[in-house]
């Protein structure tokens, strides 16, 4: 068991640091900026990756894998990705080791790869390719693909799940036909993003498009839902893309239309990453550790018996497993933890850093009144309940745990977003209270970027909500029609 | 829909390339030894996988991730496993491109690496290297991880699935305190690879442990499981590895056991890969396309319905949309193929090649009569049963279908197992008719050596069930107490 962590008040950074390392989520490797995900974080990771999939197939979708390595020269066929992605990755260029003197291993010279090899950091230049090959006629189309995949962006300054030179993810390739039905699933699988967000992760999202300058290399426009963490940061938790035609044309992807005229294809490109366990764990948790929704918790109930001598603890164990089985059977996660060489004190601490929706405890006296302690992890509320009926009234308690999870941060998120008239009381915003920052902007580049010099916050996206509504932009007063969300961010 | 596919017969080894393109599994992209697995390849490899994450979960083991890339120097830490894993392999050397004057992009040289990182081709040095941190005390262990990711192996000459450069696999890793219970583990998961082969691939295994210099680098023994392919030769299939101390001590990994001594670990790791679909595909298909066991196929029963007019369409497509959601009910994968731009010849062929177990046409007679047609794959037999009760028997036509590949395979094993005594007929027996050769040998590496160099054939294993048996080695003579596997393999 692990010391106490450092308050979120106290140190933001160093508390989600220890709660990573210490709820067992995830450590640092030797390899620069290269994790290592413990198993109960990828149980969680695995929870999410299974939902999302879910959601990919029902929406029509396949997975398929493509390599992991990409010729350099594919990086600078479409010439905006290039300038995004070639930049910072890691580079391949040989396929041999060779003995030296010291009983060590040196880089073969002999073995240099003729065009060096690029390890991914996004495919589409490499599916793109590909996709030439499966595509000659409207009747090929639309493809509709997801890849689950590792992918790697060096990065020098490393956070754990938030900013790593490798991570997992899942990234959507289609093609397609029209302009509108290419930004059509565009839109829809932001949605999907944000449902899944919403629903699963109970992380509240605003659904937006991004401004020119924060666009994907290579789209001709970027989707992107935005969540709100504690520190009142932003964190962009899923992009999805329209390509336009320019992948297409990069790579020459053309089809026959009805009338047999030749087209180049329209495309998307859409992906979640392991980034959204950072943002899982910032939304929800507390001082005392990790918080998890109940629909993603790996172990959605602990049971932990508590005892004086072997009877009784034989006696609480058949009445847990009793009541273990119920739960299973409605379809419950549930563990229960008979393991003698810890103290229940030592337990419950270890569930709550763990993030544990429910916990059951039981004593000798809930024995004799055939009763139980039933404590939430989100309010940390504890009551006794009879026994008998305890299986429904938990899985009711996970139900009303995973909306309060979701009401909570929307209500902090709805306490966090500021709108603001002009750059004094948006600069007053930010510095006092943070959060999203709702302001008119005249839609240049130019001044967004002396937003971001002087204040780094930048735009987080234009809400596809946002109303209509006459205004003038807080940093150079130009006409404006529309409000923005800005916030320094992760 | 393809061309005709070259026979067996011809030319096995064409047979097989064009199978997996024309099936739509996978196909070689412009990386050399780097394929693209397709979506329908994809979706049996999902199967496999999903069944054998199950199997891995429930004999105790949890999924984590490790980093992609090694330090060059781990790799020459266990002094066989450099002999067998440093030399082909992929080397990251620089972490940034930039601009060249074409408007192309070069390896930045101001961008080298300190130490080279190798793109891992198997991961126990990074676990090993980060079990240290894990491991304490007794109370720390076993520790039973696996992890699914992919794999890089230099290859010159590779072949979609069987060999390529890069792979996707499951590798397992466990860490014991005792040898026993090492060797426990390494036995264990060999036995769930080979109950996986037998009951969802249909794939009879022979269970078995590797001579010397076929072990893996770096194990003291090494498990598999060897399959026979239609065309005589081996295949090893999986293997699970008792690791004895060797990575322990090469990274210095010890524990406390109850006493307080410090010990070093005892380890095991085991994996299988996409080869798997290599040996599913040439293990059950014939001249008309891939023959898929129904437990791993995509779609179990397509159905075709055979129509002159919309409005027989209609009434078909009624009737068959009842008779899938009966199959679905009962967990069935169906799928109702109501494409009117292909004859439904057109599609009797494109299913025989994606090797869908069962097939359904219906036609207007069938309508007046109240029948279907149904045709397995594997036998090609077709027959007209009533729709009523359509769906029990189709159910259970699948369970047949299972059955039968795997005892067709299991006669084809039989028949193509032969008993020799002597050098010549070993010779003759391997040249004439392929398959296992059960024979005797001296137990030396340089017999072993000799015989492969002579006729190609290497020891497959020596089978954990051989008898007892006094023999001379077919080669040099000398006594032998048991009868080894030998055949030619992929």
């Amino acid at each position: 068991m692990a010391k106490k962590l450092t308050s979120r008040e106290e140190d933001y950074s160093k508390w989600y640091n220890e709660l990573v390392m210490q709820a067992d989520l995830a450590q640092h490797s030797d390899v620069k900026g290269c994790m290592v995900i413990k198993p109960y974080g990828y149980a969680i990771w695995e929870n999410m990756r299974d939902v999302l999939d879910k959601m990919f197939k029902d929406t029509g979708h396949q997975n398929a894998y493509f390599p992991l390595f990409i010729p350099k020269s594919y990086m600078s066929k479409e010439a905006k990705h290039v300038e995004g992605f070639a930049k910072e990755c890691a580079v391949v260029t040989h396929y041999r080791l060779k003995n030296d003197e010291n009983g060590g291993v040196v880089v073969d010279p002999d073995a240099k790869l003729e065009e060096e090899l690029i390890v991914r950091p996004t495919s589409e230049t490499i599916i793109w390719n590909t996709y030439r090959t499966w595509i000659q006629s409207y009747r090929d189309l639309p493809i509709l693909i997801n890849q689950w995949a590792n992918v790697v962006r060096w990065e020098m300054r490393t956070r754990l799940f938030l900013r790593t030179a490798e991570f997992l993810w899942q990234e959507g390739h289609t093609a397609h036909a029209t302009k509108a039905e290419a930004i059509e699933e565009s839109e829809k699988m932001l949605h999907v993003y944000a449902s899944f967000a919403e629903q699963w992760m109970a992380m509240p999202v605003v659904r937006g498009v991004k401004s020119e300058s924060e666009r994907f290399a290579g789209a001709e426009d970027t989707y992107c839902i935005e969540a709100l963490m504690q520190d009142g940061k932003a964190l962009q938790a899923g992009t999805s893309h329209f390509l336009g035609q320019n992948f297409a044309k990069a790579f020459d992807v053309k089809f026959a239309d009805k009338t047999g005229k030749m087209e180049h294809v329209w495309a998307s490109s859409w992906g979640v990453s392991t980034r959204l366990m950072g943002a899982l764990i910032m939304t929800h948790s507390d001082d005392e550790g990790l918080v998890l929704p109940p629909k993603l918790a790996p172990i959605q109930v602990v049971m932990v018996p508590i005892y004086k001598n072997e009877e009784q603890l034989n006696a609480l164990s058949e009445k847990m497993d009793e009541l273990s089985a119920k739960l299973s059977d409605l379809g419950i996660r549930v563990k229960v933890d008979l393991d003698d060489t810890k103290k229940p004190g030592w337990k419950f601490a270890e569930y709550e850093l763990k993030g544990v929706p429910v916990r059951i405890a039981m004593g000798p006296r809930d024995l004799e009144n055939g009763s139980i302690e039933v404590a939430r992890r989100d309010t940390k509320e504890k009551q006794g309940i009879p026994l008998e009926g305890a299986a429904n009234f938990v899985a009711d308690l996970l139900n009303k745990i995973q909306e309060n999870l979701f009401l909570r941060s929307a209500a902090f998120r709805t306490e966090h977003t500021t709108e603001v008239q002009d750059y004094a009381e948006f600069k007053e915003v930010l510095e006092a209270k943070g959060g999203f920052v709702s302001a008119h902007w005249d839609g240049t580049a130019e001044t967004e970027e002396k937003i971001k010099q002087e204040t780094k916050a930048t735009i987080r996206c234009i809400p596809l909500d946002a109303k209509e509504e006459e205004g003038k932009c807080i940093y150079t007063g130009a006409p404006s029609n529309k409000r923005v969300l800005f916030a320094k961010a992760y």
